[in-house]
């Protein structure tokens, strides 16, 4: 099965994913999109990390996503993406059109293919008001773009609000 | 029928509705509140463009939208308005209270007389940081409030989230 | 019963959380957290103020939110506060973190004991995009764990849009 979480900043969404990973029963790996630039992102990602089961395998990968996915996905196993919008935020940051196309397609491509079960938590971003910065708006539109071409190919898709899971599809 | 279609950007509310104004069956008279300014707008403008069935009647009215539908609104036709917030936007960018009032009063006043159906897209703005900037808070405040007294005079408003509608009314 | 009422700005959800401290038919004390420091604030406060019944007993406490529920609250009464993210921002803006954390964890502490009804109207701030400004970041992180706190010790959460209440719990 491939679950879409979706719901804004600080809304309980990677939590109600790893629920739901520890919920299967399955060997669960946990494929992390964040990159420690600073010591903001660094207290982030530890606060994550911490709340996570210690025996979940970790594997870090900011950009060649749909590739990390394959090489770890099993019939026994659950995929845990935590984040598609920094992962995004980073292949954009790359300044590559080509290899930013060519991954976006690749993840898309790869969906119907995986073995075992699929989990991807994303970031709603587009309900504010349009951002005066360019690259904020191209942001926005390849996020939106992602979420409806994602939401198509899953099963479940759901939207939290306040910790609390709507179901959208 | 009147109905409102809401949601962020790129969450495929434009093609919804699209969708919906095919599905009539009715002739579609397509009102276009955007202006192209600059490449960035030519190019979204020219996107949604392309999605459109090429028999629709397209109609540009960036600022006298309540005059405009009328002005195209029979029995036999859909109405589909595409976007509201844009149309706001473009009220407030010139920057005269006295237009601004009496058009966004004149677009409330018409709907319980617009024959045939009308289906307007407009986006979610206020889910986000309040901006700093004045001009942005107002925007949203007058885009809140559009919402809500529209919404009561809709028989449908929907909200889309990742292409996905829900049925709020 | 305590309940949360969340809503992007000019959502609706004030207007909401009023009918609803009428429809009790019990004392309304409204709890206000707004602080006028410009002529904005002023007339925001005062468009809020006219809407509301003018025999409902108005405080204003923008900082020591806890203790004046705790003041307020009688089994024959409805406290309607409006609304947290301007409490939250208040106290962010005293710099002061014990202060910060006390004041969070007074209210999170509170709501098991509070006699009769309570209603709480918050922003929702986090489904657009992560803002550049530290402040602004932090405040999102805020808002969104507090939403999450309440939102599992309230019997009723709603969203709104565009005026219409969506159940969430």
């Amino acid at each position: 099965m491939k679950e879409l979480i979706l719901g804004g900043a600080r809304s309980g969404k990677s939590r109600l994913a790893e629920q739901k990973a520890s919920d299967t029963g399955l060997d669960v790996v946990y494929i992390a999109t964040a990159q420690a630039f600073d010591s903001e992102m660094n207290e982030r990602i530890s606060r994550h990390q911490s709340d996570r089961p210690s025996h979940w395998q970790t594997v870090e990968e900011p950009v060649y996503l749909a590739q990390c996915i394959m090489d770890n996905a099993k019939d026994s196993r659950v995929i845990l993406v935590d984040c598609l919008t920094l992962w995004l935020s980073n292949l954009l940051c790359l300044d590559n059109e080509s290899v930013f196309e060519a991954e976006k397609q690749a993840l898309l491509n790869v969906l119907s293919s995986v073995p075992g079960q699929l989990i991807m938590v994303s970031n709603e971003v587009g309900q504010g008001i349009v951002p005066d910065n360019r690259l904020a708006r191209r942001f926005i539109d390849e996020a939106g773009w992602l979420h409806q071409a994602l939401a198509e190919q899953c099963e479940q898709v759901i939207f939290v609000t306040a910790g609390i899971a709507q179901r959208l599809k």
